[in-house]
């Protein structure tokens, strides 16, 4: 090992062991998750040359084969547990994306909640046995988030008791979804239902696309790859046109709306039900910015542990580059957002299922808070994410550049999360909605419960306190920080709810007044999470009992907290939470928390346990060893497979001759 | 064309092309461009298939067959202009790095430089000629921006007239140089240089890499290519390894610096010699910036006028995604930034020629001011240009992640300009470095001229001006804001020096007080960049002699400095420079700004004046035709070339078997 790296996890102070712990939930799912791991990670039938030297065809070659062979292994070894499976799934494919995604994630339980039993009868088995290989084809080119603006009609034809699909226009053929290119022989495809004349909206139907035979698109269906991407090279994102493909009525998908054999539309009870699984799965992608951030950062925190450069003091040996400041203030907050969402991760999946609890006994009383929550949150921690990936990368220098970093491919395949299953602007807005309403409530005296309950007061508050009276924020103590923030979420969702007032007091109409408003009110929701996020940091540690770890837990949430205000910190003076008489004393403290994290970083990213496997990065090795294995894996690239490449002798020796 | 962009078109309120030719320098200029580019675009030699569908080898063959014309059409042609170069150079490779950009920009004018006229005798033609290809091989897998690093070692051994070129740890491995890995025959080697026992420090040798005849590597030699990068797939960034390579003495540059037959050494006169090129190559990165945020700005902001999504007012058709405020808020300061970028490209590109002449004179006075601008600006604008490509990619929505849209290729090819020439940190670090020097002495009673010269009050002001006496900032007065942008900088500058006076007081060593307040000083020198593009904007109105042309950039310049204003506002509060009820008078007036830019928002990126082969992006087509185009673009991409992908007869068809 190298040697600097030793000695930086010989001087934390901490056990690395009981945090992994903490983050995984228990010690015994650290073991199950690591037992998992290591079982994909020495089977030599998951092995394959480093992606980075394959061609996207080769790369999607090599996820087709994993994933097949993942599907027998899971029935093999009875991996059957979604938790099991999805840690299953994702050593397998390295957490990437890989082209059975949809199918196992969309196509399948969309199967099982919204096919009716003779359905279920007919698709579920051979989807299990993937005979049936689905995707889930919503979005089209001409629209992703705004659900209703869909053009694929399905016009239902009493004579022949079937629906006819179509795509209208240029703008309605399916575009995006996984798996579709090349992989499905069936889509679960959303299209707008027409029956007896009218339109009745979206409704989804089961539609083979390919032969289950000779897997030939079928007649009246084009069907292919969109073409390569900025990352999910392993995934075959497709097209779908359809030119009067013809299903059965048994093919939508009837267990709530029903199309009877005249073409008399039944509709569903409650719109409500497909609400679920959105929030559900924007709930997961917190977790998923968790996990991109904190694997970047122990790229990142490795690499400057071990990295030499510059000199501080002349003449001596040259620093590591973690004990400069400015390499610090990149990455010790974000080593800190990635504990502070990894928490806020946790905290989404446990009020999901105790929600989930209610809504199956039909109690849908907090599922539009937890909407909101999940929307704002969503887009919160994906943008953070975001921009903290590439801020790790480039605080690698050059090397962070070169594929063997991995901090490229983390980057291409986490940032389109930004973007799907809600593009993070619409989100935000829809909390801001929320937000809005729920401010309205509250001047209007009724009293506002669970998180948005500081709303309460806002109104009041701000009446009443002048700027002036700033209290005197404490950089120290952090359920006063919690305070500021919540605070200033009360201030901005206040101002944009004042804001939009006006705008609808001078005459706009509602949808106008929004619109002209929409800057304010992202800002009230990003706000909001920010307080959010904060507070569940705060919550967290008073579950944590090791005094040791606790202690720096306590370090991270206060540089997360501290580090938001001195990037908001117009916000919070504006807000009379923070005089500018106290804004030395932050940056001050904000310095001090790096050099006090700057012992346990890498002990801080260790906890994260990530396999060497896991990462594949040469800069994020657990031994350290970088540039040798940097040197090795350049010499196995493809350009290196010849000594002369053909382009010599083709171009350039032909124009030596002729100069 | 689609009609919703012409219409923009003709609602624009000024004349585009009279804005391209003050962007270009002169109508003149705008000719000749727009015939280099014309000549490169409709010649078939320069045609081949997008480079998206090829794998790398190929677009590495690809780059290579061009370069190869390129300078055989040059020829013919007689371009030779420098900056015709550079225009024809980057409309065949459309603005992208190439295989022999390091043999055309580093070892030719290294040895134009550098080398004894009997070095040039001997090397020049061939060079000139392609017999000689050459790159510059300065980086070490182990040392970046800090040169005096670096390991490899030149040893004259008088008894053959020989310097031996070792490299002696994995560290000290030649790393990164363009055009090595595969193309290259020489190189220009950075190394140690030892003689007569002593290291003497850095010199450059010119050193035979591969067989002028065979390509293939020499004895001792080790050189390939680096391995995949996240973009620059064009370029053969290269390692190169030497175990006794031995090179006549006569290979060493001996312009300056001269190692004698005996082996005794002469120091070159003066070590600012090599300081211009530094400065040149940094000045014209701002350019870069400039270019490729306009680029980005212009596909972002056409695609949102041709896109049209959800409803403002219900019932009404889907509005242009352009007509919502928050679209607006994340574009259109990007746009003011690229045109701000722009003209502190030309502005840095006409000092750099100026200083020129006295250099050339042996006067250096401007030189310092000149390097720590070069310095401070590189990092300033790569920067932003950095995080605004990527914004104005997610303001694309899911299609911006397509390779289609080109954004993913604008922002991987740029983003490396971050870290080249200088990592960013370290460039603001020396420009804080000249201004914390700069306030001493103004402190100290001299008085500073040029572009720091605000630093000779920075002191005195601050001691004088209680915070409460906060001018009242005018949102529309665009030399007050210039004026507040200076004021900011010079509070930020004279709280980094105190903070670092601090320190030194507190007993700690210079270098440990410096890294202590490292933070500080970055904010310092992007607070002193910031002040001087807001200016340069500003003096840029200046000139416009044209009302209407004039009227719309003053519209830019003010949004960009309004939005900086809004984005740091804590520093212009904590500076005295604002109050805290002057802030929602910013926010209301950046809406409006975002409103009147609205109409002209498509002519503002038609001025940048990309052709469609230049820009290479379905989304920002000059048409609007967007949606058919990318449609074919998709079916023309690789795994569409067959109906069914081989992984389906391989991995899915026999796994449908076993299930």
């Amino acid at each position: 090992m190298n040697p600097d790296i030793r000695r930086e996890r010989e001087n934390a102070t901490f056990s690395t062991e009981l945090l992994t712990n903490i983050l995984d939930g228990d010690q015994e799912k650290t073991r199950r998750r690591r037992e998992i791991v290591s079982l994909v990670c020495s089977d030599p039938d998951f092995e394959h040359e480093d992606l980075n030297f394959l061609s996207r065809s080769e790369r999607y070659e090599a996820a087709v084969k994993k994933s097949a062979q993942m599907i027998l292994k899971m029935r093999e070894y009875g991996v059957s547990d979604p938790e099991e499976i999805y840690c299953y799934k994702s050593s397998v494919h390295r957490g990437r994306s890989e082209p059975l995604d949809l199918h196992l994630g969309m196509f399948l339980p969309t199967l099982l909640n919204q096919a009716t039993p003779e359905q279920q009868e007919r698709f579920l088995m051979p989807a299990w046995n993937l005979e049936i290989i689905g995707t889930y084809a919503q979005t089209e080119i001409g629209h992703g988030t705004h659900l209703r603006g869909l053009e694929t009609t399905a016009t239902y034809d009493p004579a022949t008791q079937e629906f006819v699909l179509n795509s209208p226009t240029v703008t309605s053929i399916k575009w995006w979804p996984g798996g579709l290119g090349k992989t499905a022989n069936h889509a679960v495809v959303l299209a707008q239902l027409h029956t007896q004349g009218k339109c009745r909206g979206l409704h989804a139907f089961i539609v083979p696309i390919r032969s289950t035979s000779s897997h030939k698109p079928l007649p009246g269906v084009e069907v292919g790859d969109i073409g390569p991407k900025f990352g999910f090279d392993e995934v075959d994102n497709g097209y779908l046109k359809f030119a009067n493909v013809r299903v059965p009525r048994g093919n939508m998908l009837m267990k709530y709306a029903q199309v009877e054999p005249d073409g008399t539309y039944q509709k569903a009870p409650s719109d409500k039900l497909t609400y679920g699984t959105m929030v559900f799965i924007r709930s997961m992608i917190v977790g998923d910015s968790a996990r991109a951030l904190s694997k970047a950062s122990t790229i990142a925190i490795r690499y400057s542990a071990v990295r030499h450069q510059s000199e501080l003091r002349p003449g001596e040996a040259e620093p590591q580059i973690l004990d400069y400041q400015t390499q610090q203030q990149k990455l010790f907050p974000l080593l800190a957002t990635a504990y502070a969402f990894q928490f806020v991760g946790q905290y989404m999946t446990q009020t999901y299922h105790r929600i989930t609890g209610d809504i199956n006994q039909g109690d849908y009383t907090e599922l539009p808070e937890l909407h909101a929550l999940a929307a704002g949150l969503k887009a919160f921690t994906t943008w953070a994410a975001n921009a903290g990936i590439e801020e790790c990368r480039m605080a690698c220098g050059g090397h962070g550049y070169s594929r063997c970093s991995s901090l490229p491919d983390i980057y291409v395949n986490f940032t389109p999360s930004c973007t799907y299953e809600g593009e993070n602007t619409v989100m935000m807005l829809q909390t801001a909605r929320y937000l809005v309403k729920s401010y309205r409530q509250a001047r209007d005296g009724q009293q506002l419960r669970g998180v948005v309950s500081y709303l309460n007061e806002a109104d009041r508050r701000l009446r009443t306190q002048p700027v002036s009276a700033a209290p005197q924020l404490d950089a120290d103590d952090l359920p006063g920080l919690v305070e500021a923030y919540k605070l200033r979420a009360a201030s901005l969702v206040a101002l944009a709810a004042k804001n939009l007032q006006a705008q609808l007091q001078k005459g706009k109409r509602q949808e106008d007044a929004w619109n002209s408003t929409a800057v304010d009110l992202v800002r009230a929701s990003d706000a909001h999470c920010h307080y959010v996020v904060v507070k569940l940091f705060s919550s967290k540690l008073e579950e944590v009992q090791d005094s040791e770890v606790h202690s720096v837990l306590a370090t991270l949430a206060l540089l997360y907290a501290l580090h938001g205000i001195s990037q908001r910190s117009g916000d919070f003076l504006q807000a009379g939470l923070l005089s500018v008489s106290q804004l030395p004393r932050v940056s001050q403290k904000l310095k001090e928390l790096l050099a006090r994290v700057r012992p346990n970083a890498v002990a801080l990213v260790d906890a994260f346990d990530y396999r060497d496997e896991m990462l594949n990065s040469v800069l994020g090795r657990y031994d350290g060893n970088v540039y040798e294995n940097m040197f090795e894996w350049a010499r196995k690239s493809p350009l290196n497979r010849t000594e002369v490449h053909e382009s010599y002798y083709k171009y350039l020796k032909p124009l030596q001759a002729k100069l």
